[in-house]
C-alpha cells in the first residue's frame, strides 16, 4: 500500500512516524533558562551519533503555535539566546511514571522537577542539573541546532550535543564499559500511549553468520 | 560515578553509548551508487524528526580508515557525488537474521540483497529500491548531511531525509494511521550483540496523571 505523505494531515503523519519507528529510546532532558528557570521534559526522537566526538541528538518539534519549546530555547547556543548546554537523563522502568509526568504543560515558572518528584542534582561541567534518580546522565554542550521549519506548528528541529561528562551507577557497566541491559532496565517508546520494556531480549551475530544463527525467528 | 569521555578510548565511548541509549529503532537503509550498485545496511543511530516536514535521520559513522561508508556516499546530495536519495526499511522480528546479514562487509560490487536473501523492489519516487520483505518503507530525499569529524575513524555523520513516499502493509495501521505494535513486531537494538522485541508492552498517560496510573513500576 502506497501513501503520499503530502496527502496525509500533519497529525496523521506524526502518528504514522511514532507508530512505525519503534522502539525509541527516551531522553529525559534537563535544561535551564538564562534566568535560571529549570526544565525537564521527555523526548523520544533521540539517539546517539558517534563516539568521535562522543555526541548525541534529540528533536524537539515546535509547539502548536509554531513557537519553540522551552528545552530548545534553553539548549540553543548563547548567541541564539540560550545557555548552550543540556543534560540527557536515561529512563529506567522504575522512572516511567515520573518521566511521563514531566510532559505536563506547566505554568510559567513552575518546575517539572517539583511536580514529578524528581531531584535536580548539580552537574559537574554544565549549568543545568542532572536528574538524580536516572541510572545514567550525559552532560552535553550544544554543538548545533538545525531548524527545519522555523515558526511552523510541529516543525522539526535537531539539537546536536557533545557529551562532556557522564554519570553512571557503579556496577551498571563492566570494566570494559559494557552495560548490563537487565540492570539498566530501560524502557522504549512506541506509538500512541505505548511503551515497551527491554526485558524480552535475544542476541545475534552481525554479518552473514546471522543467517544460520539458531536464534529462532518466531 | 563520574566519567570524563575524553579519558575513555573511542571504542569504550562507543560501547557506553550503545549500551545506555536503548532500545534503538533499526533502519535497514537501501541505497544505490551513481553507477547503479545496490547497497543495504542496518543503522540503529536512527529516528524520526518531525511531521512537518515528514522527516527522519540516521547516523552512519566513518569507517576504521576514516573514509565514508557506501550508504553515506550514495545518500549524499548529487553535488557531493551521491544520488541524494535513500529508503529506510523497518525491521520486524521475522527479518532479524536477514537484517543482521546485511552488516557483512562485502567485496566491491557484491550485493547485500543477494547475500541476505532480501528482495529489491522498485520504489515509486526515488531511484534506490525498497526491501520487499519490510512491513514499512520510507522513500526519502536527502535534505542535508552533517559531517562532525570528516576523515576521522569512527567520526560522526548525520543524514537528514524528507519522506516522499510511504509503503505499508494493508491492515498494519487503522483508518487513523495508528499502528498495531503487535502486527508490526519491530525489534530494537541494545548494546553488544543484543536486541529486544517490542512484545513486553504497557501504556501510560502523558502528564501528571501518569503519577497515579495503576501501571505498576515493577
Amino acid at each position: 500500500m502506497e501513501l503520499d505523505p503530502e496527502a496525509l494531515s500533519p497529525p496523521d503523519r506524526y502518528k504514522f512516524l511514532i507508530g512505525c519507528i519503534v522502539p525509541r529510546p527516551i531522553a529525559l532532558v534537563s535544561s535551564v533558562s538564562p534566568e535560571g528557570r529549570l526544565n525537564v521534559a521527555p523526548f523520544s526522537f533521540f539517539n546517539g551519533i558517534s563516539a568521535r566526538p562522543m555526541s548525541l541528538l534529540f528533536c524537539p518539534s515546535n509547539k502548536a503555535d509554531g513557537s519553540e519549546k522551552d528545552t530548545l530555547r534553553n539548549a540553543a547556543p548563547r548567541e541564539e539566546g540560550g545557555v548552550g548546554e543540556f543534560v540527557v537523563n536515561i529512563v529506567s522502568r522504575g522512572l516511567a511514571r515520573r518521566m511521563a509526568a514531566c510532559a505536563e504543560p506547566l505554568e510559567y515558572g513552575a518546575s517539572e522537577f517539583a511536580a514529578s518528584g524528581l531531584t535536580p542534582v548539580p552537574s559537574a561541567v554544565v549549568t543545568p542539573p542532572r536528574v538524580g534518580e536516572s541510572p545514567v546522565s550525559f552532560e552535553c554542550r550544544t554543538v548545533r541546532v538545525l531548524r527545519l521549519a522555523p515558526g511552523v506548528p510541529g516543525g522539526g528541529n535537531v539539537i546536536i550535543g557533545q557529551v562532556v561528562r557522564i554519570w553512571t551507577r557503579p556496577g551498571l557497566t563492566d570494566e570494559r564499559y559494557r552495560t548490563d541491559p537487565g540492570l539498566l532496565d530501560a524502557i522504549g517508546r512506541l506509538g500512541g500511549l505505548g511503551y515497551c520494556t527491554t526485558r524480552d531480549r535475544f542476541e545475534m551475530p552481525m554479518g552473514l553468520e546471522a543467517l544460520n544463527h539458531p536464534e529462532a525467528e518466531s
